[in-house]
């Protein structure tokens, strides 16, 4: 495997590091020869490396000591130690949002690692197993090599109103094949990975509650991107071409996010990267697990959010209505929709508590609540940054013609705003708006904001399973008089 | 010119009037030479010959018998003389939005015939003018050829706080720059024109309330668009070269809108099409009557959004969880705000009065309500659909992918839904909701949705100016035993 | 029986016509002696009363021809003939909720007359039945009298999960206990029944589907409100008392809704009352057809909206901020939400078709969309009037304080507002959005919108039923290029 | 005067601490001799009690211990020593809003006082006065006793477009209206004090902005509730006479809230407890920081919307109807949003920083969020729990009807649940839902989430300052590629 043999230091380091592998990858129908220059796909790794730099620029922030080495690792990599850790992930999480405006892929994987972290002690604990010791060893040399790690949690699904092992094709999820003297094999595949192309490791886990009929589905394992029988296509994303026609059409020419399909054709994992197999009592916990982290990490959305907060409120400036009373009270609206979702995030953070393990876990009620916001108010804030942004946001002509010889003159005449501001300055944050709420980013804005983590009803599930109805009964009861 | 010389009898002769223009048309940097051929201008053709098909397939829905000549012509065309005829427009619109998923183009030449019918009246009894005359002429003519006339009032603006006459540039509202005895000669730019390239004559309108000091850029003329001087500069839509990679990328391949800048480079207009010149006293009467009408023509969008609802069901069914309580339940919810929408229309075109000219115009505050929900319910609708399309809808493979040889298979296989749904049917739908939520027909649903006919605020400005507190109050006083 | 010999005339004549009357009720743990001189229960009187004045006042809108007799009628009365009078219940009830700004009662009966009108025609055309001769000699006899009906629909249901059948107890919906030669005995109890006391006749019908087991349930008869067996119980409202604390602490002095329990103590029906027994197929298109013209007669709330706008807007007078941009913006929507209650409405009502009976119905569909909205609407301009009110609004000092020899002066000193108003009528206002969003006349204006004509899931079963998906689909298949 | 002398140790040494005082109370136009006793005030007393016996129950969530003294002190009486004290506070708050379903008055002291010890602390600083000292000190005895302080901020205002040195009568804010060698004389009204005659200490504080024209009105003073000059007036609330109609139909027959007109008439304060007089330029940073505390404080109300919350789970319960879909979707969502507001609060607290004075001071951003989605949920809240609670809930006859000899045994009957559950039940759980959305406690959990701590408008005023714009305009300029 052509896994890095030396630790990745920075932004650069790490793309270096993308170079040269035999990713069997396709794109619109065809194989992508080498996804650091495809213009496509390297935006979604310019965001990846942004979690690198961000770890040198404010180590603070983004770097913290390893519970397994004491070593200063990425805090994407970082197993949590206290609440004050679980919180820093939040604050990590908003502040990546606001450089980079998009997905910058890393929480699942952090989320994975955490959630794996206790859930293997748990079974380890209940079955005798050894998967504890197996994870933590795999994962301090990540943590050394300061690798990316991509969780590859969704199945395909099939019919979903059927379980893995009533589903008329069995790899629709993905399931053990055969057992070897030396490890696993494994097939299926994981729908919608974001950032797996850019990961080094690939750590795939069940997606939902399994039960014994579904023994050959409950696997965990760690594979590397690069590992034999593994193929990723490449989704389409709304105007992902637009990569193509230049800086300014693109929006946001620096920043994408990624989602693939990894197909796993019989792929082999020895035992020491095999955390779980056949144990599918712990299905349902670790989803819960990892979601609670997960759900809760979409206060990555504010950061984006703050970003098209801005653009809203640039375009108000260059248009000449900044100061309109209802263009006021729309950015009000959005920041305070954008603040809320981080309040719940930050709660959920803060009430963390110790896992048996040792790592630390956000509060689960506070993380669902906080997602299920995140399926709503980004919605609500891209309607009203589309409405101060004028109907311009959806009829500017192309970056070419502003170009053009002859037309170009007459453009630049006649989209000027207010005195004083170039036309191309209204044309760029005009195309991040449409960006950000039609574009490529709106995919990571608000569609993975409405399914990542789960969709609405999961959260929904959830908060009616730890919303705790017969203490809330008790409450109702004492104050109205009744005896029980 | 080259208008036809015969009247258009369907819509494959609609589509063969527009051949042969020496349209000068500008997109992606080059000069389009037959936008009829054009894949990306193609389906916005397409779906304004769909008004000239419905009107042979179902005349009583979209033709009517001219008040002007008593020959039967096309609704789009027509002088309402009845409620009724109000009515009829919103039904015919809303069949439009249900056939092609998109914006066909017409209302607002529809309702600029409708305004301006009543308001040439009115300035001629003011002023002693002859517009009405004029107007009437040539409406009779375009009726006889069954032409589509684009309907242009919003001007670039500039600066949003300043009236034309303070602008810096004072070309950035369209006004006459010259009188000559045979006609004026009119200078300026229209932005985000609907479907302008594909009329046959535009209406040039002042696009709010003026001054005297704005007496130039009151102006309404009919401008061929084949006349000296204009220039059309294409608008970028979101995805809008999926036009050129399939059918199934392209999520709905036959129809789409269209939005173009119309620049007017010293346009010459005879006397016999100018129905305003001046008068600047009528332009924001001209504008709450023409918007009055428009407002309520957003019952289009419930078509649009019954074919978004009907995606989601088919999307929920091949997924094999339609029966599920929470999908029905926003299958439910879509349902009812999008017949909001279409209440307040109906209620809005039920309730027209006779003007002074003796057409019909509907009620303006239930039209102002009824854009304003159009402002916010096809976000929603357009969330929900996203939330049972599940993640899909913004990951899936290209149409080049699924029909590769090697990968194709696979991608079939991973994909599939329930038993019985081939895997293509669940991409077309996915592709089909992409296309009504972020992608080319998203423009038209969502973001025109807010800004077509006047952004939010303006409809709030006007139902500010029509809610009649001061009644209102009055019912309060008495109520509450206060002697005014 | 004490029925009036002579028709009613006026406010006045029916005032008199309910005094006398040997009804037995109770209130408050007491029997109430005479309805008309309780202070409580006057103002749900004046408020039927109010619409007898306004068939005087204005009888283009409050009265109508009888299809039975030709004679004028009060429309509470009558039974459509045309869209245009379905139309005219509607802008009859908005007037209303405006005079009065509470319930005034005679929806239920207006709407059960209706769609007994055509259910009683089709029974008899299926099972051969004379059940409509038998209803419309009774009404055409009620409409002479100018009575008022109280319809009784609501049974008390017990367990809501169970039919009439499986419950413990079968009297918990009304049934016939007993058949004999000259008419029927029943029994049971109808809960929350607006107006009833203040009525002349009840119309007493089934309020669900039923089956063959439910056959006893399957009974509507028209029964007098002195019948012998009757037992009313006054509902305890929200302020009841303040009645009785003087006109300013009552908010709305004058007017307020009412509903009690009705008690059927096997009360005997004659022949010539009895519309439908036994034929429980009928059950579920009767509730169907009521509650979709009593879900769009719900646009009387628009009326009490209006009250209640009015109300936050003298109050934001009174405080000197009326013309704050965000006081402005508060009452703009406030207005709006109001009229898209109404348009949906008065689309219902526009979209009529003829029963085969010969009267009119209104559009199912948007019927049910324009109660939906009711369920929601009020809430938020309950909470927006609440928002202009200040905290004033719930922490006035009462009016005995204010009329205090020592204190009232300084009272008046201290809640005095902008200059030029009286602190009484701060107060007064006050009080009557009081009345209003928390107060007696809130039941009507938010709970009733709530369960009045069925609780917000009832609707979204019917919309679900009337929305058709399949048709939608159909759309959605057509434009995706999917061939079924 | 009469405050304790020794520390109040309970509930009941407290009620006792308020027993014999010589107020002069105010209610419905009579004098109050003895507040204790009076049944509609004492239930608001009871729910003071709560706050001294929780920390008698719970002493690590109710008390702390005094960094002014060492010794342990109420939480609502501590001055707060880290960021985890200001979470500690959001903890006790909701906790107590479970146990007691209403306001519990206490906040406004707390946040008061936090406020004012570093605000006294800065003014010392920047203008060498010695308020600080002057402060600590009455609170260190204050602290020692045990007392409850409520804070006064409210003025009533007169018209809302005018500052205090504006009005027309100059009493309209409180003011200094003489200056003595040992004192000052301060005259005004302060509106809608909570709890203010629960209190022993009311602490005086202005409301606004001030400008220099307003020197006089800028006064911070501690003043005994039982000082000479002072009248309370008590507010009349929705449903307040219930008390005294038994014990089911007051709904909550334990505890409620209370608000008050508080008129200073020349009332004296000596020196040692006056903590601001004059400087003016104060006046905003004091109300900005009390806010702060305050605004984040209203997650009491997440307590209460607990017991809300399982009001409505308890009567869809008893209706058979627990487990149907939409029931337990409704109760999800009332869920969501009360735990939306807790996440902000909490966010909030977490997130404080020290301050000068070296106390602890939550965010002011996300405290603002907080309060201002109380403005909103809480209404959606009632409105769903409404919902759930069916017509009933405002139909119900009285306690006195259903203990009637003859009538109740019938009432009973038809007023049954599901099996199993004495109508009794049913009726108490709809009272108590009553008593929360409409009554007397609808009062403290809606107008009062809407105005108290600041309107809704005021938070908006404080996210527009506080939510950065400038920065998030940078974010986008950055990503779009522009050149300041």
């Amino acid at each position: 495997m052509l896994l890095p043999s030396r630790p990745i230091r920075s932004g650069v380091e790490y793309v270096d590091s993308l170079r040269g592998r035999k990713l069997r990858i396709f794109f619109m129908g065809e194989r992508v020869a080498e996804p650091v220059d495809h213009p496509v796909i390297r935006p979604s790794i310019n965001a990846v490396a942004a979690t690198f730099d961000l770890a040198v620029d404010d180590p603070a922030l983004a770097s913290a000591p390893s519970g397994l080495t004491g070593a200063t690792v990425n805090r994407f990599l970082h197993v949590t130690t206290s609440a004050d850790d679980v919180v820093a992930q939040n604050k990590m999480q908003r502040r990546l949002g606001q450089l980079t405006g998009t997905c910058f892929q890393r929480c699942v994987g952090m989320d994975a690692i955490n959630s794996l972290y206790s859930i293997t002690f748990d079974v380890d604990a209940a079955r005798g197993t050894g998967y504890h010791g197996r994870f933590t060893t795999w994962l301090a040399e990540v943590q050394r090599l300061n690798l990316v790690i991509g969780g590859a949690m969704t199945d395909v699904k099939g019919d979903r109103s059927k379980s893995p092992s009533q589903q008329a094709d069995p790899d629709l999820f993905v399931r053990v094949v055969e057992r070897r003297g030396d490890g696993i094999v494994i097939r299926g595949a994981k729908a919608h990975q974001t950032g797996c192309i850019n990961s080094h490791w690939i750590l795939v886990m069940p997606t939902m509650r399994l039960t014994e009929a579904d023994r050959e589905w409950a696997v965990v394992a760690a594979v590397p991107v690069e590992a034999e029988g593994i193929t990723f296509v490449y989704g389409r994303q709304s105007c992902d071409t637009r990569a193509m026609d230049g800086d300014i059409d693109a929006g946001n020419a620096t920043f994408a996010g990624q989602e693939a399909l990894i197909i796993l054709d019989d792929v082999f994992v020895p035992w020491e990267h095999v955390f779980l197999d056949g144990e599918y009592e712990f299905a349902a916990e670790l989803v819960e697990r990892f979601t609670a982290y997960h759900r809760r990490s979409y206060v990555c959305k504010a950061g984006v959010g703050d970003v098209l907060i801005g653009a809203a409120a640039l375009i108000a400036d260059y248009n000449g209505v900044e100061k309109a009373a209802h263009v006021r009270d729309k950015l009000v609206e959005m920041a305070h929709l954008n603040e809320t979702i981080y309040g719940a995030g930050i709660a959920a953070s803060h009430e963390s508590h110790r896992t048996t393990a040792g790592n630390w876990e956000n509060d689960g009620l506070l993380a669902n609540v906080c997602k299920h916001n995140v399926t709503r108010f980004p919605y609500e804030i891209a309607r009203l940054a589309q409405d101060l942004a004028g109907g311009a946001v959806v009829t500017l002509p192309s970056q070419a013609d502003f170009a053009h010889e002859e037309i170009g003159p007459l453009l630049d005449k006649y989209f000027r705003g207010r005195e004083g501001v170039p036309t191309e300055w209204r044309v760029r944050v005009l195309r991040l708006i449409e960006n950000m709420t039609l574009g490529r980013n709106a995919v990571g804005y608000l569609t993975e904001s409405l399914h990542g983590a789960g969709s609405p009803q999961a959260q929904r599930v959830q908060i009616a399973r730890q919303m705790d109805l017969e203490q809330k009964k008790g409450f109702a009861r004492r104050l109205a008089g009744i005896e029980k």
